[in-house]
């Protein structure tokens, strides 16, 4: 064989048994989350109803790691650890002397990372005597990724997928129902907060999940499920940086930018906070690049302010950059992407100053995207797909300045449930769809009062 | 971690340096495939006008074992090894003592075991200074595995999609064309043999094997790939028999009884034949069972005659199990099953009584993967959902018998484009198409002048 790696994998020994709490790490006081009601800040007994207790002191957790449980391991056994590529090709197609790796997390049987955060979820649950599950999912990464770890740990799961997503993306709801998950199109009229909001037909996460807490928030014997955004994903999502870490040592390399596709955060902390960590102990030099979608550009374009995770206003406030929790993103295909806010850990560090954000368009992205596919084979989400131009960006940038750059990119999950967005991208059909500042300023002014964020 | 392993394993090392050829063990003198206009044994000089020198000689190759080149090996590394499961959960919920593991293809990028093949058949064309190659695709499996090769060999490449499948599952159509394929509905007006098929709209893979051979005949710069049934395509798969001997030692237990899916036989050769090798130098007792669909089951219900590979009948007459060349399958959703006949060398090992061959209905086949997919966490293509369905019953003949039986399963591919078909099984919709003796006995009856089977 030749002597140019393109993969680098290790050993089943090596999968994390730790997830990595960036919490104590980070400059200043983190702004906490406020009670809706109160404005008072929110501590756990306001997250007992719907979140089990072993999840809620994760979220809450200051140490700065946390033991990820043998049951939780075994499952990750799986499809752990996933597997970091050099991207030699893609590399030769762009003339770049950029060294590109990624680390592939669509190996999971829902075919994304979401399962790291999905699995001790599911498994907290079951360990503190819940019978089901609620949630809600956006291109349908997520309520799989739900689906699965419940069908795995014998828990009932009922899924709210946004209107646009379950109209662009059937067979993600099959396959939900395949894991024995019941899956209804958001807004639907199972729910108040549905009825509420049936003048958005295309739906938004945000109303997806109000739908899912309600249902939460009214049956004793459910709990919610959040995919992505709070403080215990994030965490979750740290074997994947961690594995990388290991990987890049392998391949005898330092990244010197991380990228990642950012809807809620998960994904993109996941990978990068690892990485971040040893930045703010000065341990290394790195820049973090965050990708979003132009059609919701919340890192580039939002208020940073407290604002309701959900369009409802039935979570805390949480601080972050926001477009207005009412604001009902453009239907793009990236669906995991459509969210009004951000991980308030992952805004933090972006109004800090660590973090870098930039917004791409559908075609570019989808451009990038078909130029991997055929050079890596691999075919990328509509999410990573964001990623990928960001990276390829890079890869051009370093070419121009002549100088070997070494990217590491995140990319988070196959397209196998999305060609209809290549479909439209190769037939010219694809919209770059615009922002609309104007609705943006609108779901501002419509912010509930909160103090400012510290 | 709990002390009981699920997946096994090997590093990169342990791709396999050589195919295996089955051909010198086994007994008796092979039957030849004959000239189809002069009925003599066909040799390379007839398969020059649409195949590469380099996949003639491992379609005639004697000896026991071929070097797989350097850079096809190259390829494989981007997903090979792949993983042998032991499927814990299933065994539990089946409540059986028997051992049952599978050894999963899925994680290629067309997902499944199809690029084994399309790999070197890519690169050997390359070699030969082909600029494109034209193939037929059932489900689409084997024509998005050439897509990819293709994409990474950069050859053009032009895929005829049968009807019924083309219309099931549209998004192995984007798959194909993202990676730079065109794609054709067969039968099509693009060839001769697809205008002369127009009356069977469904179309089946003997009409599109005869359009891309068509298309390769006429076109000197196209060559013609096929996916199955050929000696060298069975060859290319044994990597994964060998990978699966090497993982059953870690596991340290020895499979009484092999199982796959049979469409047209290089699945269930590449998992078997480096088994069936051991049986038959009288190193190991090992059982062979291929499982097929019910509506069309060639192994099971055909005539043992020299037949056409194709429906039109420009290919050399091969000797095989066969429904009859000009037979269309009923449209089941196991797409990559749908062939009248099956390789050579398979069917006479079913002849000499090494191979036990099933037929299943789809309603069995799916209730099996549902069962599969919510325990072990894999959704599988509905054509391994036939080998797990036998698996299954194997499983529970165990518990029947109270005895330890250890079942390998080859788990070929992902259903992640075949969820329409979940959908319609799990909404009862799903048809157990009758097999229609009629039909096949008229086809039969339009079998070529040939001799029998020696």
């Amino acid at each position: 064989m030749s002597d140019e790696p393109v993969k680098y994998v290790l050993p089943e020994s090596d999968i994390p048994t730790h997830w990595v709490n960036l919490m104590p790490d980070l400059p200043g006081d983190p702004s906490p989350p406020l009670n809706p009601g109160t404005g008072e800040p929110a501590g756990p007994d306001d997250l007992t109803p719907i979140f089990p207790m072993g999840l809620i002191q994760q979220e809450v957790a200051t140490d700065p790691e946390v033991e990820i449980p043998d049951e939780v391991r075994d499952v990750y056994k799986r499809w752990r650890p996933s597997p970091l590529f050099r991207a030699r090709r893609l590399e030769r197609a762009l003339d770049t002397p950029a060294h590109i790796y990624y680390k592939y997390e669509g190996g999971s049987p829902a075919g994304s990372h979401k399962p790291n955060s999905a699995v001790p979820q599911a498994y907290e649950n079951k360990k503190a005597g819940v019978r089901r599950l609620a949630t809600e999912t956006g291109a349908g990464q997520w309520g799989s990724a739900l689906a699965l770890a419940c069908s795995l740990f014998d828990l009932d799961c009922v899924v709210y997928m946004v209107g646009a997503s379950y109209d662009q993306k059937p067979y993600r709801r099959s396959m939900m129902e395949t894991w024995g998950a019941t899956v209804y199109r958001s807004p639907s009229d199972t729910t108040d907060a549905g009825k509420s909001q049936s003048s958005h037909p295309t739906g938004s996460l945000g109303i997806a999940i109000s739908e899912a807490v309600e249902v939460a928030a009214k049956d004793p014997d459910t709990n919610y499920s959040l995919g992505s955004v709070l403080n215990h994903v994030c965490l979750h999502q740290t074997v994947i940086g961690q594995e990388a870490m290991a990987q890049m040592g392998m391949a005898g390399e330092e990244p010197d930018v991380v990228v990642g596709c950012v809807g809620g955060g998960s994904n993109f902390a996941g990978l990068s906070f690892p990485f971040i960590r040893r930045v703010l102990r000065g341990e290394a030099k790195t820049r973090f690049l965050a990708a979003e979608p132009a059609a919701c550009p919340t890192l580039t374009r939002g208020a940073y302010r407290y604002d309701f995770g959900d369009t409802v206003g039935m979570t805390p406030l949480l601080p972050m950059y926001t477009l207005g929790h009412d604001f009902v993103p453009p239907p793009v295909h990236a669906g995991g992407l459509r969210y009004h806010g951000d991980a308030p850990m992952l805004c933090g560090l972006v109004k800090a100053g660590l973090i870098e954000a930039r917004a791409y368009a559908q075609n570019p992205a989808f451009e990038a995207a078909v130029n991997f596919a055929r050079n890596e084979g691999i075919v990328p989400g509509p999410e990573p797909a964001h990623a990928i131009r960001a990276a390829v960006d890079e890869a051009l940038a370093a070419r121009e300045a002549g100088e070997e750059r070494v990217v590491l990119i995140g990319l988070s999950g196959h397209g196998h449930f999305d060609m209809s967005a290549y479909d439209d991208y190769l037939a010219g059909r694809l919209e770059d769809i615009e922002f609309s500042e104007a609705d943006m300023e609108a779901a501002l002014a419509r912010l509930p009062e909160a103090p400012a964020i510290a």
